[in-house]
């Protein structure tokens, strides 16, 4: 049974520009891949009339609404009364909400006031959406018609979970939303989106099901494939022979499928080696440590790394020579390799990655621009360096820098000790 | 007189997630910066009944619409249809426009189809936005009751001067819209939106102009200003008292307004102090130095650090005692405080901080709970140390928890040091 929904974004600040609401595309990404109609999207101030209204106009052209926004504890949090008052409904506390909001100040030692109470309330005899990393629940509220308002936080890290793990399940199953819609997602790294684009481009026009999409993000990107069938074997048999083509197509630039990330590839070959790693870094100040670090049980394979922003740090902590910083200057191979070999030894791992690089905007030269980083790797065979230019603002260039670090990382660790060059 | 608007951006890929829509929040910002309220935003596909039906919903509610998209060559590009359709008008032929689109094609060497030359019509009685950068010209069509409906080009580079350039100046003109709008943004931090609430309730409540809003993010939490006038001089003399009477109540949280942000408020202060800082990081993994390293020239201030992520590290390149370790244990006010003295001894810096935390989700135990982080900041007089509990998961705890060191950071700078007490 198709079901067919509108999007109701609720805040003053997306009216007036301040904010960009990202929470919409994500809703109407999930609930295509769910096999739900996304037939419209609006966005509504914090006034209770014109929220009310517009959900009322909604529920008179589709079958639910769903709502982000306006759910917090202050006097502006206006949604859930638009809710009631669109459905015709009170609200009733939920006990389990409120236990767990109250655990939730117990926990960080903060007082809980009369407006966080308010956010334990739900519209009566709502389903409702548990929200464990904040202090508003989200609900599905169902008026006289049988028709559904599903309201979530604004809040994208709090809203994301309950999408996907709470509602889209539960309007599924309630719904008997059938369309199995199967994707996999295939990461790639170090290779430009035109190039991805370039290997697999008649790939593309083969067809709409099963259909793929090419998506660039962080220096990194993502070949999707999408199949549609009855059922979620008949969409993975579509999509096994096209996935095997486009692996052999890109092949070492692939790192893994679907919740695989660069950093879980990384510590899982350092795991597979019984191998451990540390870091040394300049240009990019700590991002490759954050990274690496992101995962949990990372203490297993990273054990520590020196951000030496600063040329004396690189001399006392990593033991780059006065004579190599003077000589070549600091963003130079030499420097990148006696830092990849300076925090190797002086952490006792057996691998060393270091950066040393200008992000900019100043301190560029002609020999030396702006965006040129110096990458080292010291394993226990040998030590290589290789240098990139990023081109873009301080951030992105520190970005670049850190996504093409652990780029190089993984394809050496990948690659047998005997056939590598970085 | 005030003119309001709502938007309407059309296209099905929107509603399919595979495209963000930038429009939106821009031309928000433009109208809200114009003095134009824009009361609500709409997202429809490429079904021309569906987009008469919201475009005329629309003018019951405001005096006009601004709509993007829909208005190329192809079959799927209905707005021009709906929008004649929603005033009860039809197209005339627009000659500027044909003869411009004539000059672009024979610019480019292309062949002009017939499916281009429809793009040359306007809704009869139009008045015409010119678009120098791609084919299809813009237009403001108005129905009997003298309502507007404007139609753009969804395509960003063609939209974004045709708004600014000739739509937005042709408006304000046209209905006399005057109001100037400004804003003060006051950033807090390490205090929660509801306590923030709680000590300003009363202000919201007294008035709509100026107006305050509250936006949390990122373990941040900014309070807005906002002041209409018809002039900015006059916008800003109704800020200032409002300012000063919120400045008060959150005397000790706000670290700056406007584009402030807490890493520059940093680095101001260790400036104003001839200061140097390091950082000594276990749980955050390198994200305080990350946050450090973000802006331009921020080596004088920040020198380096360590991540300290194995307890090895913490003892060879950090000198805290095998004995604290064994005693306290990692996570402890003893570590912190040894972490915190031994990266400024290190480093040889005028301040140290460190953190040493549980980010979990393993590894927690019900004295020490995940979540659970200690802080230490060592200066030239004396150590102190503090910890706090964080909710979330793993990522989650190491934001705040970064977040918070920041905001202890910067505590402990403003604080004369001889009244310092972490």
């Amino acid at each position: 049974m198709p079901l067919a929904v509108e999007l109701v974004a609720v805040g003053t600040e997306l009216l007036l520009g301040q904010l960009t609401d990202t929470n919409t595309v994500f809703i109407a990404q999930q609930c295509a891949d769910a096999g739900i109609d996304v037939l419209g999207t609006h966005t509504v101030g914090d006034n209770r009339t014109r929220i009310a209204n517009t959900l009322r106009s909604a529920l008179e052209r589709v079958d639910g609404v769903i709502t982000t926004g306006g759910l917090g504890p202050t006097i502006d949090d206006l949604t859930k009364e638009a809710v009631c008052d669109a459905l015709g409904i009170d609200t009733q506390l939920d006990e389990a909400s409120l236990r767990q909001m109250q655990e939730f100040f117990a926990k960080i030692g903060r007082e809980m006031r009369e407006n966080n109470r308010k956010q334990a309330e739900v519209p009566r005899g709502s389903f409702v959406l548990e929200n464990p990393r904040g202090t508003a629940p989200g609900f599905v509220a169902f008026g006289p018609s049988g028709k559904f308002i599903a309201s979530m936080p604004g809040v994208p890290r709090e809203m994301k979970p309950m999408l996907t793990g709470l509602l889209i399940p539960f309007l599924c199953e309630r719904y008997g939303v059938q369309n199995a819609i199967f994707t996999r997602v295939l990461h790639t790294i170090n290779i430009g989106e035109s190039e991805v684009d370039h290997r697999i481009a008649d790939l593309f026009r083969a067809g709409e099901n099963p259909k793929i999409a090419v998506l660039a993000h962080e220096g990194l990107c993502d070949v999707k494939i999408m199949a549609k069938a009855a059922s979620r074997e008949g969409a993975e048999a579509m999509i096994a022979p096209l996935q095997r083509t486009i692996e052999e197509r890109l092949d070492g630039f692939i790192f893994g499928a679907d919740e695989v990330t660069i950093e879980s590839a990384i510590a899982e070959l350092l795991r597979s080696q019984g191998a451990t790693i540390s870091v040394a870094e300049s240009c990019t100040g700590g991002r490759i440590a954050s990274a690496l670090t992101r995962l949990s049980g990372s203490s297993e394979t990273f054990l520590g790394g020196v951000v030496a922003y600063d040329n004396s740090v690189k001399v006392a902590e990593l033991g780059v020579s006065e004579e190599t910083l003077a000589r070549f200057g600091a963003v130079s191979e030499q420097t990148a390799r006696e830092m990849a070999e300076g925090i190797r030894a002086r952490i006792h791992t057996a691998y060393g990655m270091s950066t040393t690089g200008i992000a900019g905007p100043t301190g560029g030269s002609d020999e030396k621009p702006v965006g040129l980083v110096w990458f080292g790797i010291a394993d226990p065979e040998r030590t290589t360096a290789r240098s990139f230019t990023f081109s873009g603002d301080r951030d992105t260039v520190q970005r670049r820098a850190t996504v093409m670090a652990l780029g190089l990382l993984w394809r050496e660790l990948r690659t047998p000790i005997n056939e590598r060059l970085m």
